[in-house]
């Protein structure tokens, strides 16, 4: 599943009606955000000082595989909610402010 | 599923550390805002004048039977993104702003 990188779009929720393209879209966004574990991940790249982490640097903390780590992170990436950039061997992953702040502005 | 009706809550996503417990009833609130058809329940319902629908006002314009629409409207009743009313033979519904208020503090 590979979303657009849309940071606006949409009818915000209580304004209007939305369409069925819109409700699909931001209905799969929120799909991501239902499983805890990749809320708690959001919330420790957030609290990182540097704002990012190294993919290797999550399984431990949470009690995860890697693989596990790396599916979930890959989900939120194509969700647009992560960036990421590959350094030698390990992907680095930041939270995308941006999505989240449409998300608020789609939940008005 | 019975979610409990706080209005506030939890830590903002990108502010701290989320618990196992935030992480969890977050994730399952998203998950009830993870159906298209949900959504566009949400936004018919607050695009009413009165701001309400009876649930029997909801089959026809989404294309569902009334026993779909009334188990779509009780995940979100009992998620707390909806409030009710019985009147007579059917149940009208409102949206909560509260909870999508809160849903947008924990987005930030």
């Amino acid at each position: 599943m590979k979303l657009p990188k849309v940071t606006s779009c949409c009818t915000p929720l209580l304004s209007g009606r939305l369409t069925v393209d819109e409700a699909t879209h931001l209905a799969a966004i929120f799909r991501v955000l239902s499983e805890p574990v990749r809320l708690q991940m959001l919330s420790l790249i957030a609290a990182q000082p540097s704002r990012e982490v190294c993919a290797c640097e999550l399984a431990e903390p949470l009690g995860l595989s890697q693989p596990t780590v790396s599916h979930h992170l890959k989900l939120m990436y194509e969700a647009g909610l992560l960036k990421r950039e590959r350094r030698g061997t390990w992907i680095y992953y930041q939270v995308l402010p941006e999505k989240l702040a449409m998300l608020r502005e789609l939940l008005s």
